[in-house]
Protein backbone atom coordinates (compact mmCIF):
# COMPACT_ATOMS: atom_id res chain seq x y z
CA UNK A 1 0.00 0.00 0.00
CA UNK A 2 1.54 3.74 -0.51
CA UNK A 3 1.80 6.11 1.54
CA UNK A 4 0.08 8.42 -1.15
CA UNK A 5 -2.83 6.55 -0.33
CA UNK A 6 -2.64 6.59 3.18
CA UNK A 7 -2.11 10.15 3.58
CA UNK A 8 -4.09 11.46 1.13
CA UNK A 9 -3.50 15.62 0.57
CA UNK A 10 -7.58 15.36 0.82
CA UNK A 11 -7.06 14.75 4.43
CA UNK A 12 -5.56 17.91 4.82
CA UNK A 13 -8.23 19.41 2.53
CA UNK A 14 -11.19 18.08 4.64
CA UNK A 15 -9.78 19.58 8.32
CA UNK A 16 -8.94 23.02 6.47
CA UNK A 17 -12.91 22.66 5.79
CA UNK A 18 -13.67 20.71 9.30
CA UNK A 19 -11.63 23.87 11.28
CA UNK A 20 -13.51 26.45 9.61
CA UNK A 21 -16.93 24.93 10.16
CA UNK A 22 -15.89 24.20 14.04
CA UNK A 23 -14.98 27.91 14.15
CA UNK A 24 -11.07 27.83 14.22
CA UNK A 25 -9.06 29.85 12.62
CA UNK A 26 -6.32 26.95 12.64
CA UNK A 27 -4.96 24.20 13.89
CA UNK A 28 -1.41 24.07 15.47
CA UNK A 29 -0.28 20.61 15.55
CA UNK A 30 3.10 19.49 16.94
CA UNK A 31 4.36 15.91 16.87
CA UNK A 32 1.69 12.75 17.53
CA UNK A 33 -0.90 11.22 16.24
CA UNK A 34 -3.01 14.62 14.36
CA UNK A 35 0.64 15.46 12.65
CA UNK A 36 0.71 11.99 11.49
CA UNK A 37 -2.70 11.27 10.82
CA UNK A 38 -2.52 14.54 8.23
CA UNK A 39 0.33 14.01 6.74
CA UNK A 40 2.12 11.24 7.50
CA UNK A 41 5.15 12.88 9.33
CA UNK A 42 5.43 10.65 12.08
CA UNK A 43 7.73 13.46 14.04
CA UNK A 44 10.19 13.18 17.00
CA UNK A 45 8.90 15.27 19.89
CA UNK A 46 11.87 16.92 21.24
CA UNK A 47 13.21 20.28 22.88
CA UNK A 48 13.38 21.62 19.14
CA UNK A 49 9.66 22.90 17.52
CA UNK A 50 8.08 20.84 15.08
CA UNK A 51 4.94 22.32 14.49
CA UNK A 52 2.12 22.00 11.40
CA UNK A 53 0.36 25.44 10.98
CA UNK A 54 -3.00 24.49 9.10
CA UNK A 55 -4.89 27.52 8.64
CA UNK A 56 -8.94 27.38 7.81
CA UNK A 57 -7.53 28.71 4.48
CA UNK A 58 -4.58 28.76 2.79
CA UNK A 59 -1.24 26.86 2.45
CA UNK A 60 -0.27 24.53 5.39
CA UNK A 61 2.90 25.25 6.65
CA UNK A 62 5.27 22.59 8.39
CA UNK A 63 7.77 24.38 11.19
CA UNK A 64 10.86 22.05 11.16
CA UNK A 65 13.99 22.43 12.96
CA UNK A 66 17.19 22.82 10.82
CA UNK A 67 18.27 18.91 11.70
CA UNK A 68 14.90 17.52 11.24
CA UNK A 69 14.32 18.90 7.66
CA UNK A 70 15.69 15.84 5.65
CA UNK A 71 13.41 13.61 8.00
CA UNK A 72 10.49 15.88 7.15
CA UNK A 73 11.33 16.07 3.33
CA UNK A 74 11.83 12.53 3.32
CA UNK A 75 8.21 11.68 4.99
CA UNK A 76 5.26 11.55 2.82
CA UNK A 77 4.04 14.78 4.11
CA UNK A 78 5.48 17.44 1.20
CA UNK A 79 3.53 15.01 -1.00
CA UNK A 80 0.24 16.14 1.07
CA UNK A 81 0.77 19.31 0.00
CA UNK A 82 2.76 21.36 2.86
CA UNK A 83 5.19 23.40 2.53
CA UNK A 84 8.57 22.77 4.61
CA UNK A 85 9.78 26.25 6.20
CA UNK A 86 12.94 25.18 9.25
CA UNK A 87 14.79 26.72 12.22
CA UNK A 88 18.47 26.58 13.02
CA UNK A 89 19.45 26.29 16.66
CA UNK A 90 19.67 29.94 18.29
CA UNK A 91 17.07 31.19 16.39
CA UNK A 92 13.32 31.78 17.87
CA UNK A 93 10.84 29.47 15.81
CA UNK A 94 7.45 31.29 17.10
CA UNK A 95 7.94 34.28 14.65
CA UNK A 96 7.78 31.97 11.66
CA UNK A 97 4.46 30.30 13.21
CA UNK A 98 2.97 33.44 13.05
CA UNK A 99 4.15 34.35 9.60
CA UNK A 100 2.51 31.15 8.56
CA UNK A 101 -1.11 31.96 9.99
CA UNK A 102 -0.74 34.97 7.52
CA UNK A 103 -2.73 37.14 9.42
CA UNK A 104 -4.87 37.73 13.03
CA UNK A 105 -6.46 34.85 14.41
CA UNK A 106 -8.97 34.89 16.72
CA UNK A 107 -9.27 30.86 18.03
CA UNK A 108 -6.69 28.26 17.44
CA UNK A 109 -7.11 24.24 17.77
CA UNK A 110 -3.94 23.09 19.45
CA UNK A 111 -2.37 19.02 19.52
CA UNK A 112 -4.02 17.91 22.78
CA UNK A 113 -0.85 16.36 23.73
CA UNK A 114 1.18 19.77 22.76
CA UNK A 115 4.08 20.46 25.85
CA UNK A 116 2.79 23.11 27.70
CA UNK A 117 5.65 25.06 27.29
CA UNK A 118 4.42 25.32 23.55
CA UNK A 119 1.19 26.18 24.74
CA UNK A 120 2.30 29.22 26.54
CA UNK A 121 4.97 29.79 24.05
CA UNK A 122 2.05 30.46 21.68
CA UNK A 123 0.03 32.13 23.72
CA UNK A 124 2.67 35.07 23.26
CA UNK A 125 3.18 34.16 19.64
CA UNK A 126 -0.18 34.38 18.81
CA UNK A 127 -1.76 36.90 21.23
CA UNK A 128 -5.00 37.46 22.29
CA UNK A 129 -6.38 34.03 20.40
CA UNK A 130 -8.40 31.50 22.19
CA UNK A 131 -6.57 28.46 22.62
CA UNK A 132 -8.83 25.35 22.26
CA UNK A 133 -8.24 21.50 21.56
CA UNK A 134 -7.44 20.31 18.29
CA UNK A 135 -9.36 17.35 18.39
CA UNK A 136 -12.93 18.91 18.95
CA UNK A 137 -11.73 18.99 14.65
CA UNK A 138 -10.05 15.86 13.57
CA UNK A 139 -11.97 13.37 16.10
CA UNK A 140 -14.74 13.20 13.74
CA UNK A 141 -12.30 12.98 10.64
CA UNK A 142 -10.40 10.38 12.23
CA UNK A 143 -12.96 7.99 13.74
CA UNK A 144 -14.25 7.23 10.01
CA UNK A 145 -10.99 5.17 8.75
CA UNK A 146 -10.62 5.15 4.81
CA UNK A 147 -10.15 1.79 2.65
CA UNK A 148 -6.28 2.15 3.00
CA UNK A 149 -6.56 2.69 6.65
CA UNK A 150 -9.17 -0.49 7.14
CA UNK A 151 -6.57 -2.29 5.13
CA UNK A 152 -3.09 -0.80 7.51
CA UNK A 153 -5.44 -1.78 10.68
CA UNK A 154 -5.98 -5.40 8.94
CA UNK A 155 -1.83 -5.93 8.72
CA UNK A 156 -1.80 -4.90 12.08
CA UNK A 157 -3.96 -7.33 12.44
CA UNK A 158 -2.34 -10.39 10.57
CA UNK A 159 0.98 -9.23 12.35
CA UNK A 160 -0.66 -9.86 15.78
CA UNK A 161 -1.73 -13.15 14.90
CA UNK A 162 1.58 -14.05 13.46
CA UNK A 163 3.65 -12.74 16.86
CA UNK A 164 0.28 -15.30 18.39
CA UNK A 165 1.10 -18.37 16.61
CA UNK A 166 4.58 -17.69 17.66
CA UNK A 167 4.41 -17.39 21.58
CA UNK A 168 4.20 -21.06 22.18
CA UNK A 169 7.83 -21.44 20.63
CA UNK A 170 8.93 -17.93 22.36
CA UNK A 171 7.83 -18.16 25.26
CA UNK A 172 10.11 -21.02 26.93
CA UNK A 173 11.54 -21.08 30.28
CA UNK A 174 14.82 -19.52 30.85
CA UNK A 175 14.18 -16.91 28.32
CA UNK A 176 13.97 -13.58 29.37
CA UNK A 177 11.32 -11.10 29.16
CA UNK A 178 13.36 -9.23 26.72
CA UNK A 179 14.34 -11.33 24.80
CA UNK A 180 10.51 -12.14 23.99
CA UNK A 181 10.30 -8.41 23.54
CA UNK A 182 12.69 -8.48 21.06
CA UNK A 183 10.83 -11.75 18.84
CA UNK A 184 7.61 -9.70 19.43
CA UNK A 185 9.30 -6.53 18.26
CA UNK A 186 11.02 -8.01 14.97
CA UNK A 187 7.65 -9.71 14.24
CA UNK A 188 5.47 -6.81 14.23
CA UNK A 189 7.63 -4.31 12.09
CA UNK A 190 4.78 -1.76 11.87
CA UNK A 191 3.68 1.65 13.76
CA UNK A 192 0.29 1.32 15.96
CA UNK A 193 -1.44 3.83 17.58
CA UNK A 194 -2.42 3.79 20.98
CA UNK A 195 -6.29 4.16 22.25
CA UNK A 196 -7.94 6.51 20.61
CA UNK A 197 -11.83 7.76 19.70
CA UNK A 198 -14.18 6.00 19.46
CA UNK A 199 -14.81 4.60 22.67
CA UNK A 200 -16.64 1.53 24.06
CA UNK A 201 -17.58 3.18 27.01
CA UNK A 202 -20.50 3.27 29.26
CA UNK A 203 -21.85 7.15 28.42
CA UNK A 204 -21.09 7.08 25.13
CA UNK A 205 -24.13 7.42 23.22
CA UNK A 206 -22.68 7.87 19.74
CA UNK A 207 -23.67 5.71 17.04
CA UNK A 208 -22.06 2.89 15.34
CA UNK A 209 -21.30 3.92 11.22
CA UNK A 210 -19.40 1.60 8.75
CA UNK A 211 -15.55 2.69 8.65
CA UNK A 212 -15.21 2.66 12.46
CA UNK A 213 -12.61 0.87 14.14
CA UNK A 214 -12.53 -0.38 18.17
CA UNK A 215 -10.26 -2.06 19.92
CA UNK A 216 -12.23 -4.61 22.27
CA UNK A 217 -10.34 -5.33 25.48
CA UNK A 218 -11.52 -7.47 28.08
CA UNK A 219 -9.52 -7.89 31.13
CA UNK A 220 -9.81 -9.75 34.49
CA UNK A 221 -7.37 -8.50 37.20
CA UNK A 222 -6.89 -10.14 40.93
CA UNK A 223 -5.97 -7.53 42.63
CA UNK A 224 -1.82 -8.38 44.13
CA UNK A 225 -1.92 -11.50 42.00
CA UNK A 226 -2.04 -11.61 38.08
CA UNK A 227 -4.76 -10.54 34.92
CA UNK A 228 -5.80 -11.20 31.65
CA UNK A 229 -6.92 -9.42 28.85
CA UNK A 230 -8.09 -10.60 25.05
CA UNK A 231 -7.64 -8.05 22.80
CA UNK A 232 -9.46 -7.45 19.82
CA UNK A 233 -8.97 -5.02 16.80
CA UNK A 234 -12.36 -5.15 14.61
CA UNK A 235 -13.88 -2.86 12.17
CA UNK A 236 -17.67 -1.60 11.69
CA UNK A 237 -18.81 -2.59 7.95
CA UNK A 238 -22.14 -1.64 6.56
CA UNK A 239 -23.52 -4.87 7.33
CA UNK A 240 -21.93 -6.40 10.77
CA UNK A 241 -18.19 -6.31 12.03
CA UNK A 242 -15.53 -7.54 10.91
CA UNK A 243 -12.51 -8.86 13.18
CA UNK A 244 -9.04 -7.81 11.83
CA UNK A 245 -7.04 -10.27 13.84
CA UNK A 246 -8.26 -14.11 14.15
CA UNK A 247 -6.15 -15.48 16.73
CA UNK A 248 -8.58 -18.01 18.93
CA UNK A 249 -9.23 -16.73 22.13
CA UNK A 250 -9.06 -20.23 24.04
CA UNK A 251 -6.53 -21.33 27.10
CA UNK A 252 -3.34 -23.11 25.54
CA UNK A 253 -1.30 -25.00 28.05
CA UNK A 254 2.77 -24.17 26.43
CA UNK B 1 21.66 3.32 47.35
CA UNK B 2 17.98 3.76 49.01
CA UNK B 3 15.05 5.56 47.50
CA UNK B 4 15.17 7.91 50.61
CA UNK B 5 17.89 9.29 50.08
CA UNK B 6 17.50 9.88 45.97
CA UNK B 7 14.47 11.62 47.11
CA UNK B 8 14.58 13.18 49.91
CA UNK B 9 11.05 14.72 51.36
CA UNK B 10 13.62 17.65 51.82
CA UNK B 11 13.24 17.93 48.05
CA UNK B 12 9.54 18.67 48.33
CA UNK B 13 10.36 21.01 50.75
CA UNK B 14 12.82 23.26 48.97
CA UNK B 15 11.04 23.12 46.14
CA UNK B 16 7.73 24.91 48.42
CA UNK B 17 10.22 27.45 49.30
CA UNK B 18 11.42 27.69 45.41
CA UNK B 19 7.69 28.20 44.47
CA UNK B 20 7.01 30.84 46.80
CA UNK B 21 10.06 32.92 46.21
CA UNK B 22 9.03 32.94 42.59
CA UNK B 23 5.40 34.60 43.15
CA UNK B 24 3.97 31.15 42.43
CA UNK B 25 1.26 29.94 44.47
CA UNK B 26 1.59 26.20 43.22
CA UNK B 27 3.35 23.82 41.29
CA UNK B 28 0.72 21.19 38.82
CA UNK B 29 2.75 18.45 38.20
CA UNK B 30 2.10 15.81 35.48
CA UNK B 31 3.78 12.72 35.22
CA UNK B 32 7.81 13.31 33.38
CA UNK B 33 11.27 14.19 35.54
CA UNK B 34 9.90 17.08 37.58
CA UNK B 35 7.15 14.75 39.02
CA UNK B 36 9.97 12.38 39.54
CA UNK B 37 12.62 14.55 40.78
CA UNK B 38 10.28 15.54 43.54
CA UNK B 39 8.67 11.97 44.40
CA UNK B 40 10.24 8.84 42.91
CA UNK B 41 7.51 8.67 41.24
CA UNK B 42 8.26 7.45 37.83
CA UNK B 43 4.31 7.82 36.64
CA UNK B 44 2.63 6.79 33.04
CA UNK B 45 1.77 9.46 31.53
CA UNK B 46 -2.38 8.47 29.69
CA UNK B 47 -5.54 9.39 29.05
CA UNK B 48 -6.20 9.51 32.88
CA UNK B 49 -4.59 12.53 35.13
CA UNK B 50 -2.13 12.21 37.27
CA UNK B 51 -1.36 15.22 39.01
CA UNK B 52 1.11 16.35 41.95
CA UNK B 53 -0.66 19.52 43.31
CA UNK B 54 2.33 21.21 45.81
CA UNK B 55 1.24 24.18 47.30
CA UNK B 56 3.55 26.75 48.23
CA UNK B 57 2.32 26.39 51.64
CA UNK B 58 0.78 23.12 52.78
CA UNK B 59 0.36 19.46 52.12
CA UNK B 60 1.55 18.32 48.80
CA UNK B 61 -1.51 16.13 46.95
CA UNK B 62 -0.71 13.15 44.72
CA UNK B 63 -3.92 12.61 42.72
CA UNK B 64 -3.85 9.33 40.44
CA UNK B 65 -6.32 7.15 38.93
CA UNK B 66 -7.75 4.37 41.12
CA UNK B 67 -6.15 2.03 38.55
CA UNK B 68 -2.75 3.50 38.70
CA UNK B 69 -2.92 4.00 43.05
CA UNK B 70 -1.24 0.69 44.16
CA UNK B 71 1.78 1.65 41.49
CA UNK B 72 1.69 5.35 43.52
CA UNK B 73 1.64 3.63 46.98
CA UNK B 74 4.41 1.62 46.05
CA UNK B 75 6.85 4.30 44.66
CA UNK B 76 8.65 6.73 46.84
CA UNK B 77 6.41 8.93 46.90
CA UNK B 78 4.11 8.55 50.37
CA UNK B 79 7.91 8.10 52.08
CA UNK B 80 8.83 11.91 50.98
CA UNK B 81 5.46 13.11 52.25
CA UNK B 82 2.41 13.28 49.74
CA UNK B 83 -0.81 12.54 50.12
CA UNK B 84 -2.57 10.18 47.74
CA UNK B 85 -6.37 10.74 46.62
CA UNK B 86 -7.67 8.92 43.56
CA UNK B 87 -10.51 9.16 41.12
CA UNK B 88 -12.29 6.11 39.47
CA UNK B 89 -13.04 5.91 35.98
CA UNK B 90 -15.90 7.89 34.63
CA UNK B 91 -15.84 10.50 37.51
CA UNK B 92 -14.30 14.34 36.89
CA UNK B 93 -10.90 14.26 38.52
CA UNK B 94 -10.22 17.97 38.50
CA UNK B 95 -12.51 19.20 41.49
CA UNK B 96 -10.01 17.44 43.36
CA UNK B 97 -7.23 19.52 41.81
CA UNK B 98 -9.08 22.82 43.22
CA UNK B 99 -9.58 20.90 46.50
CA UNK B 100 -5.67 20.44 47.24
CA UNK B 101 -5.37 24.01 46.08
CA UNK B 102 -7.04 24.59 49.02
CA UNK B 103 -8.20 27.89 48.40
CA UNK B 104 -7.72 30.43 45.64
CA UNK B 105 -4.47 31.08 43.44
CA UNK B 106 -2.93 34.03 41.48
CA UNK B 107 -0.58 31.82 39.40
CA UNK B 108 0.19 27.98 39.14
CA UNK B 109 3.61 26.58 37.71
CA UNK B 110 2.60 24.04 34.93
CA UNK B 111 4.85 20.88 33.98
CA UNK B 112 6.62 21.97 30.94
CA UNK B 113 5.84 18.53 29.28
CA UNK B 114 2.08 18.75 30.35
CA UNK B 115 -0.38 17.68 27.71
CA UNK B 116 -2.18 20.57 26.40
CA UNK B 117 -5.72 18.48 27.09
CA UNK B 118 -4.88 19.10 30.68
CA UNK B 119 -3.16 23.07 30.61
CA UNK B 120 -6.87 23.79 29.24
CA UNK B 121 -8.50 21.94 31.34
CA UNK B 122 -6.79 23.05 34.30
CA UNK B 123 -7.53 26.77 32.81
CA UNK B 124 -11.10 26.28 33.61
CA UNK B 125 -10.68 24.16 36.92
CA UNK B 126 -8.96 26.77 38.50
CA UNK B 127 -10.30 30.04 36.72
CA UNK B 128 -8.59 32.55 36.63
CA UNK B 129 -5.09 31.43 37.82
CA UNK B 130 -2.21 32.66 35.67
CA UNK B 131 -0.34 29.92 33.94
CA UNK B 132 3.74 29.81 33.73
CA UNK B 133 6.21 26.80 33.27
CA UNK B 134 7.12 24.85 36.31
CA UNK B 135 11.20 24.92 35.30
CA UNK B 136 11.20 28.46 36.36
CA UNK B 137 11.23 27.39 40.00
CA UNK B 138 12.47 23.19 39.60
CA UNK B 139 15.62 23.93 36.91
CA UNK B 140 18.07 25.81 39.88
CA UNK B 141 16.66 22.83 42.37
CA UNK B 142 17.45 20.17 39.60
CA UNK B 143 20.93 21.61 38.28
CA UNK B 144 22.30 21.33 41.57
CA UNK B 145 22.90 17.27 41.99
CA UNK B 146 23.44 15.76 45.18
CA UNK B 147 25.83 13.48 46.46
CA UNK B 148 22.94 10.23 45.92
CA UNK B 149 22.11 11.75 42.62
CA UNK B 150 25.81 11.94 41.46
CA UNK B 151 26.23 7.93 42.46
CA UNK B 152 23.42 7.18 40.44
CA UNK B 153 24.67 8.65 37.62
CA UNK B 154 27.93 7.15 38.34
CA UNK B 155 26.12 3.79 38.31
CA UNK B 156 24.31 5.17 35.14
CA UNK B 157 28.20 6.03 33.76
CA UNK B 158 29.25 2.36 34.81
CA UNK B 159 26.60 0.71 32.70
CA UNK B 160 27.06 2.54 29.74
CA UNK B 161 30.65 1.44 30.13
CA UNK B 162 29.90 -1.89 30.47
CA UNK B 163 27.86 -2.14 27.26
CA UNK B 164 30.74 -0.36 25.68
CA UNK B 165 32.51 -3.14 26.99
CA UNK B 166 30.81 -6.02 25.33
CA UNK B 167 29.63 -4.09 22.19
CA UNK B 168 32.44 -5.76 20.24
CA UNK B 169 31.09 -9.30 21.41
CA UNK B 170 27.13 -7.62 20.29
CA UNK B 171 28.15 -6.08 17.11
CA UNK B 172 28.89 -9.16 14.79
CA UNK B 173 27.24 -9.43 10.87
CA UNK B 174 23.95 -11.54 11.18
CA UNK B 175 23.00 -10.15 14.06
CA UNK B 176 19.52 -7.56 13.71
CA UNK B 177 19.33 -3.91 15.54
CA UNK B 178 16.37 -5.42 17.41
CA UNK B 179 18.92 -8.20 18.81
CA UNK B 180 21.87 -5.35 20.20
CA UNK B 181 19.01 -3.11 21.08
CA UNK B 182 17.84 -6.30 23.76
CA UNK B 183 21.47 -7.10 24.72
CA UNK B 184 22.01 -3.18 25.54
CA UNK B 185 18.44 -2.89 27.25
CA UNK B 186 19.15 -6.14 29.21
CA UNK B 187 22.46 -4.82 30.11
CA UNK B 188 21.61 -1.29 31.37
CA UNK B 189 18.79 -1.97 33.66
CA UNK B 190 18.26 1.62 35.40
CA UNK B 191 16.71 4.42 34.05
CA UNK B 192 18.26 7.60 32.71
CA UNK B 193 16.59 11.07 31.82
CA UNK B 194 16.76 12.82 28.43
CA UNK B 195 18.79 16.28 28.31
CA UNK B 196 18.19 18.71 31.01
CA UNK B 197 19.99 21.77 32.36
CA UNK B 198 22.49 22.83 32.48
CA UNK B 199 22.75 23.02 28.55
CA UNK B 200 26.77 23.73 27.61
CA UNK B 201 25.58 26.08 24.23
CA UNK B 202 26.51 29.24 22.82
CA UNK B 203 24.44 32.28 24.80
CA UNK B 204 24.66 30.78 28.29
CA UNK B 205 26.60 32.28 30.69
CA UNK B 206 25.43 30.06 33.73
CA UNK B 207 28.65 30.07 35.93
CA UNK B 208 29.27 26.43 36.99
CA UNK B 209 29.27 25.33 40.32
CA UNK B 210 29.86 21.88 42.09
CA UNK B 211 27.26 19.39 41.64
CA UNK B 212 25.94 20.55 38.28
CA UNK B 213 26.14 17.71 35.69
CA UNK B 214 26.79 17.60 31.75
CA UNK B 215 26.81 15.52 28.83
CA UNK B 216 29.17 16.24 26.46
CA UNK B 217 28.59 14.78 22.83
CA UNK B 218 30.95 16.16 20.13
CA UNK B 219 29.40 14.71 16.94
CA UNK B 220 30.14 14.75 13.21
CA UNK B 221 27.41 13.81 10.45
CA UNK B 222 28.26 13.74 6.97
CA UNK B 223 24.79 14.87 5.29
CA UNK B 224 23.65 11.61 3.90
CA UNK B 225 26.04 9.24 5.28
CA UNK B 226 26.49 8.74 8.40
CA UNK B 227 27.44 10.18 11.72
CA UNK B 228 29.45 9.60 14.71
CA UNK B 229 28.80 11.00 17.98
CA UNK B 230 31.30 10.34 21.93
CA UNK B 231 28.74 11.05 24.71
CA UNK B 232 30.35 11.66 27.96
CA UNK B 233 29.02 12.16 31.27
CA UNK B 234 30.83 14.85 33.69
CA UNK B 235 29.90 16.08 36.61
CA UNK B 236 31.72 19.31 37.54
CA UNK B 237 33.40 19.27 41.71
CA UNK B 238 35.20 21.98 43.71
CA UNK B 239 38.25 21.08 42.28
CA UNK B 240 37.63 20.34 39.04
CA UNK B 241 35.42 17.81 36.69
CA UNK B 242 35.00 14.31 37.10
CA UNK B 243 33.99 12.12 34.08
CA UNK B 244 31.69 8.93 34.72
CA UNK B 245 31.87 6.95 32.27
CA UNK B 246 35.08 6.10 31.57
CA UNK B 247 35.50 3.93 28.01
CA UNK B 248 37.98 4.75 26.12
CA UNK B 249 37.38 7.27 22.86
CA UNK B 250 39.92 5.92 20.20
CA UNK B 251 38.13 4.21 16.89
CA UNK B 252 38.02 0.35 17.25
CA UNK B 253 38.44 -2.52 14.45
CA UNK B 254 35.55 -4.93 15.13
Amino acid sequence: MGTDELYPPRRLAAAQRATAAAGLDALLLSPGSDLRYLTGYDAHAGERLTLLVLPAEGEPTLIVPTLERPAAEASPAPATGVRVVDHADGTDPYPLVAAALGGPVATVGLADRMWAEQVLALRTAVPGARQRLASEVLRELRIHKSAAEIAALAEAGAAIDAVHARMGEWLRPGRTEVEVAADVAAAIRIGLDGHEEPYVVAGNDRPLAAGMAFSVEPGIYLAGRHGARIEDIVVCTTDGVRRLNTTPTELIAL
